[in-house]
């Protein structure tokens, strides 16, 4: 409790888990329930947005915006979202999980991997409950979410070597880069490392049962984590295309690694950098 | 016309173009109606997926499926919707998008970036249409798709540097990663790099109309283009985790850079290697 009291600098810290399952058996459900019994321990207040269960709308279309959109010619959907988040003119569903994020201190996105990334139901929160922040002036370490923390919580269907750097489906670090990035960083929240669950539906019951209690302790212990690296918003030059800065470049430019996965600068990635926290 | 015969090796060429913005006056549709003239001038036969006009079902769900899942305790939406596919039991929409894509020798998926990645929308194409392959024994260079072509063509709200190797949003190459080569490559798709119209609403309506004149140049000699390289499924051992075998990695070990962005093997990323083809 005072670990967290430390941790988000106040007493309420609230958690929101964004959750992408069906089934009530699956794994995934124990690993929300697991985070939901644990948080719940420790004095936070944790609310579950249950996708599947409120049968979330995935597409982000003009319905999210009453009102009608203001330039339908070119129409673009982050500058339509953000102009009506602005104006109050945003479809209800969008402005309860805009609520529920407002709130929360740290935000969990609990799912089974689908093709590398998010299930699509999850990626329709990401367009429609983010899609407001897009074209804001704020982004990266300035994000509106800056002062909030995110992190990814996942099952795979194939083993760890899988998505290593010699592995068939390639290093998980830069399967991770778009959304870590470019979504989570990109809103400014603090990304935990995030928990990967890998292949349990291929385990035995045990091995199943040893994966969540190490989640539990994980979750018991998060206060003293570090986040994921990412380079601040002042490294880059807004007025020449967002590049890095020439005093950056220089000093890194002796760095046997590039600064982040995607930002490699022509040279091997950071090790584990997306996967493990910087300390 | 030859051309396409000697490319596709049959006279009857049929391209499906799965498209993902709800304007018919945007950017987006316009390359989209440029792809359907040009193509269908040299021959081709075009079908539009038009996924907002269909309100396509963007969540994977057990009501894709027809008479029940088998294994609702284990739920693995890739299991389950491999069984329906083999037993005639996939809900009408998938089987009528799965018809398309049978036929399909060119698969071109049109869509404005949304979050360094396609909108959900589509991502529940992908999920829903191609999920029955997923948990197939053939994938990668001998999955299913692999005498089908795919490409992405897409529109971004930013220029090119940001998406750099020393941009804000990082190298382009390792946010293609987990599409191209997690889900189009996965398939067995031989993948065209990508059209990328960078940032077409912010420039003048001459760049777009050469944007525009660039990508019907481009379409009209697409039968001499070479596609991107991934790895082939023999470099990896299947009895070892799918890790590359060790003569491969001898191979290689001593070139400069990695193998392909996700297989980098610790070393600097190839240049360009899932935005140029390998020629």
């Amino acid at each position: 409790m005072f670990c967290f009291v430390l941790f988000f600098g106040f007493v309420a810290k609230k958690v929101l888990i964004v959750y992408a399952h069906e089934s009530p058996a699956s794994f995934n459900a124990a690993a929300k329930d697991a985070a939901v019994a644990t948080l719940t321990a420790q004095g936070c207040t944790v609310e579950v947005s249950d996708l599947y269960a409120m049968k979330f709308k995935a597409a982000a279309t003009t319905e999210d915006i009453t009102g009608g959109v203001k330039d339908a010619e070119n129409f673009s959907y982050a500058k339509e979202i953000k102009l009506a988040s602005e104006e109050g003119r945003l479809a209800d569903d969008i402005k309860k999980e805009q609520e529920k994020l407002k709130e929360a201190d740290l935000v969990i996105f609990q799912f089974p991997m689908y093709w590398s990334y998010v299930p699509a139901i999850m990626k329709g929160w990401m367009d429609r409950v983010l899609g407001f922040t897009y074209a804001q002036e704020k982004r990266y370490s300035e994000g509106i979410f800056k002062d909030k923390k995110a992190m990814l919580s996942f099952t795979t269907d194939c083993p760890e070597s899988v998505y290593s750097d010699t592995g068939i489906n390639g290093d998980i670090n830069v399967t991770l880069w778009p959304l870590q990035n470019g979504i989570l960083n990109y809103c400014g929240f603090q990304v935990f490392a995030p928990q990967i669950f890998w292949d349990p539906a291929t385990g035995s019951p045990e091995s199943r049962s040893s994966m969540l209690e190490g989640w539990r302790t994980r979750l018991q212990n998060l206060c003293g984590e570090a986040t994921v690296y990412f380079a601040p918003l002042d490294y880059f030059d807004k007025e020449k295309g967002f590049l890095l800065k020439p005093e950056v470049k220089e000093k890194y430019a002796s760095k046997e690694s590039g600064l982040t996965v995607g930002i490699h600068m022509g040279k091997p990635l950071p090790a584990n950098s997306q996967t493990k926290a910087r300390v």
